[in-house]
């Protein structure tokens, strides 16, 4: 056992603690679980196979949720030519600012630097290509060709892609210049489907946030001043993590008819009369992973929702001969096998290399749910060590019954998981009646902040620009409430929800 | 049955017949198939759902068969800096040429076209950034940091990408400027390894164009001329089609260490020693479905391979009323939640607006392996009308034991699309002795002509500059033989496959 307790100092050597550096906590999460990488392009990350697996599990269910909400998967150009982005306004506004622009389609050598390559100035385009912060202009310029009558909508596609945006500060999973996302762009013949379908998808994120990632969220409306650029109506899911800040999780957009005007896309209705198309599109990203790290890590890794973890379970024996460790590792890949056959995503880790002390933390710090340790005395009772990872508590069990006993396990994870999010959004969401209170919980407390807001943007950038905080969004379930903003004391029924956000 | 019949003109009418023009025949397809479509950016396409339905079982098929060989997914940046292209100078030489070049990183509003659009000339990058042609140069520095020691080796990673190269002439699937693909990069110990692991990805690759395409292939080693821009052996797989052309439908690269030596990869070995390490990569794309395309399609339209078919059987009510619709429907619709079960893929179209005799000739246009008719007097006999694509024979068939009928039928059609496949290729392999037989063969009847090669890079490209044809490829499996050169005369022991190519 005294592996086991040695093991202690190396952990809090290894990560820095939440208290002490937040944002350097973060990076270490990611960077020693072996989730990411920085790569030599400034702002883009590398995603590490442990990751990748991680995304791998939430695409597969949302892919499925999409189907099974009547998407189909197509794939659209990575690059909108510029005079496409200059077709509606506000998203050209909202895009122009921070995007890849390829100029040139051809290098040469450089004829002054032996073995170097330059720009060829001969192959400059005629029209400049953007790479996609978004395929909005993309995909309506190719639907003006999908859609001629009612009988075509409403048209619900999804696309997985890469998309780009020059960001200035980047921070691994949460904000890189390039990410991976899906998009849901669909097309309605009415204002009313558009919206339900804009609605219907916000849900889909939620559920799937909560029942797939143990993540409670806030559903809302965004203000003007934080809507997507070109849309109508912005909803949001928003996850407060243990910082006291809050992180926008996905969004789904009602984009009116702007996109169909700009792109000319328009349909002969029942009564065959020619009408514009509705809009909504929809995205949730790889910013997903940074979500999960942020509201369930501790100081010791990451915690993993057990429902999307790469690995569910590692098995780790513990011999103190090599022959010991022959007939434990007999009994784990046993093990192993009985529980795959339960579709539990199991590892055995028999590397006589490592000691047992290492991997635990090493499994500790890559947020693995379960482990079972297996020792020489295990074998003799039929019994394993299994501790979770959520709680970092132990028992010793029966061998019999094991897969029964993971999956129930599993499950109390994920509910317990997503409870101490919950129970912390809870008690960091202070309601406040005067903009002295606002700001002392800011700087306080942190978290979500309620306040009667009287509904313009120039207070909410008031607000912004004083203090950080950002109307996040006002909840879709909210019953006015007559009261007085906070900052204008001018009447107000709308309470917003405030964050500092990421 | 009238319907049935006046198809036959519908379908003529739609579909450019193979005999009278080949390429516009493949264009017809892939469009009014649904596959694919232009985009209004050059060279780029648009994959609809149907086309990307396709790819997703691909996908699928061949992520499990990686991972089964015990490779890793990782996703790695979309933009090479231009100085890492620089580093493998074959690798520069190949991909320079033809490659998307961003060179800023912000539009701004153009002060002298209200509402246009302009490069920020203050946004230009310090170092030009190419968008991926392949990820050999950031993977490989990459890699740097993951390798140390023999211990981290092999390395096995995949990537599922989109890549960019700038071609002056674009087919739909076959050659398109961006196209979608898998890439994968393993690190190896010894030179044998890798060249093992490149044998076995190309043996992979063969095995799912057989068991899962239909598709039978030349599998050998390209000449030093066609081999991919930095390797040192190339090993691809070849598929003749229907004009007697062939296309190279996957490629496996052994690196030896050059992309080591280039980014200064290397490792400790067993013997404390510092080795540079050993590299492959391989990878096959969205040109598979133009492979598919022009090997199986007729001049009724596709005929896709029933085990990555979207859709691998329609159900199609004939009715003369709405109320007969609607009992037939519902057997219809108990019958596909019967055959769903058994994990067929399976679509009902009772759309009441389209005639049976436009849905017959949309699904063959669309290639669906299988369609079963039920019109009244199937349901008054309990049977249906089965027809086979491949064949484009019907029968009719009791309503019991369906399944199972369906299931060997859809492993039958795949063996006999095969068997035509290589029966058309054996057909169309023509051996030569002399350069006049080569020429007139070439011209007369296509195909791959296998003829002695001198196996110098000098003979192979003036034959490809008189003819037009390259060589294909060494077959794997070639037993030396001894002859004379046929465009040099000089001794030979090596027979060459040749073809004009795709």
């Amino acid at each position: 056992m005294s592996e086991r307790s040695a093991n202690k100092e190396f952990e809090i050597k290894s990560v820095t603690p939440r208290a002490k550096d937040y944002a350097q906590w973060y990076n270490d999460l990611v960077l020693k679980s072996g989730l990411a990488d920085y790569s030599a392009v400034r702002g883009c990350m590398v995603i590490k196979p442990y990751g990748y697996a991680l995304w791998e599990n939430i695409q597969r269910q949302l892919d499925q949720m999409f189907k099974e909400t009547g998407h189909q998967n197509a794939y659209f150009p990575l690059f909108v030519p510029k005079s496409f982005l200059e077709k509606e306004e506000g998203h050209a506004e909202g895009f122009a600012k921070e995007c890849a622009v390829v100029t040139h389609y051809r290098l040469k050598n450089d004829p002054q630097h032996k073995g170097k390559l330059m720009v060829d100035p001969e192959a400059k385009l005629e029209e400049e290509l953007v790479v996609r912060p978004t395929s909005e202009a993309v995909i309506w310029n190719t639907f003006k060709s999908w859609i001629r009558s009612y009988r075509d909508l409403p048209l619900l596609i999804n696309q997985w892609a890469n998309i780009v945006r020059w960001e200035m500060r980047t921070r691994l999973f949460l904000r890189t210049t390039e990410f991976l996302w899906q998009e849901g762009h669909t097309a309605h013949a009415t204002r009313e489907e558009a919206i339900e379908e804009a609605r219907r998808m916000l849900h889909v994120y939620a559920d799937f946030a909560e029942h797939w990632l143990a993540l409670p969220v806030l559903k809302g409306v965004k203000t003007a001043a934080e809507r997507f650029a070109g849309a109508e109506d912005t909803y949001c899911i928003e996850v407060l993590v243990q910082d006291g800040k809050a992180i926008q999780a996905g969004t789904s957009h009602f984009l009116g008819q702007n996109f169909a005007k700009a792109f000319d896309v328009t349909f002969t209705n029942r009564n065959n009369q020619q009408e514009y198309v509705w809009a909504t599109s929809w995205g949730v990203s790889t910013r997903l992973i940074g979500t999960i790290i942020m509201a369930h890590g501790d100081d010791h890794g990451l915690i993993l929702p057990p429902r999307v973890a790469p690995i569910q379970l590692v098995i780790i024996p513990i011999a103190r001969s090599s022959q010991q460790l022959e007939q434990i590792s007999q009994v784990a890949h046993r093990l192993k096998s009985e529980l795959t056959a339960h579709q539990i995503r199991v590892r055995v880790d028999d590397d006589p290399q490592q000691k047992p002390g290492w991997k635990f933390t090493e499994y500790e710090l890559r947020g693995v749910p379960l482990r079972i340790a297996i020792g020489p005395r295990d074998l003799e009772q039929n019994t394993v060590e299994l501790a979770r990872r959520d709680t970092l508590t132990k028992e010793i069990v029966p061998m019999e019954g094991l897969s029964t006993r993971i999956q129930t396990l599993l499950d109390d994870i994920h509910h317990n998981m997503y409870r101490r999010v919950l129970q912390f959004r809870e008690a960091h969401t202070t309601y406040v009646q005067s903009y002295d209170e606002f700001k002392k919980v800011l700087t306080e407390k942190g978290g979500f902040i309620v306040a009667h807001w009287d509904g313009t943007t120039e207070t909410e950038l008031a607000i912004k620009e004083e203090t950080k905080a950002t109307i996040r969004c006002i909840p879709l379930d909210q019953q006015p409430v007559p009261g007085k903003c906070i900052y204008s004391g001018k009447p107000s029924h709308l309470q917003a929800w405030f964050a500092i956000a990421y």
